[in-house]
């Protein structure tokens, strides 16, 4: 391929991931919402933030799902406790802001 | 609250934590397609796995839509490098593996 033929691909390709990207922050940013609410519900109900059955099952699901998606299912796993950790310290500061 | 009242939100909630797991999954997925033509193309011109330049724009542009999706933006670069940690690693097993 040609200097320019390679820019050019590389160019589609960037353009492609920043759309996935945008897409991946909305729903990230969907996904908030919803683990606020329910940091809400737990910290009012005096549940602990963190659930170990909850996320294992989670996680078996995310893995099954990525193997069907050709995603690399050890990626998925590492991806799942990324979120869950931001979300626990979320939760955390929650409770403690009720205990303020 | 009633705890059963407390149980059908936080089950309402989980659903849609599980919804867009699997989007996020399904988008992942289409992403490391992209970013491994990325690397193969890179390697096949020689050009270095990773790209500061470029990171720099996306990071700017990610902490730009999070604020407008009311996500916090250091979540959002927090997480666009830990999916360029991957990408990268892919990158360089690649091009270690035509080094071969």
């Amino acid at each position: 391929m040609t200097d320019s033929a390679t820019q050019g691909e590389l160019q589609r390709l960037r353009d492609s991931i920043d759309n996935i990207d945008a897409a991946l922050i909305h729903l990230l940013a969907e996904r908030f919402k919803c683990t606020q609410q329910v940091g809400a519900l737990k910290a009012k109900a005096g549940m602990p933030p963190a659930d170990p059955t909850r996320e294992g099952a989670q996680i078996a699901r995310l893995r099954k799902l990525a193997e069907t998606a050709k995603l690399d299912p050890e990626f998925a796993e590492k991806f799942l406790n990324f979120i869950v950790t931001e979300v626990i310290r979320h939760h955390m500061a929650h409770r403690d802001g009720l205990k303020k």
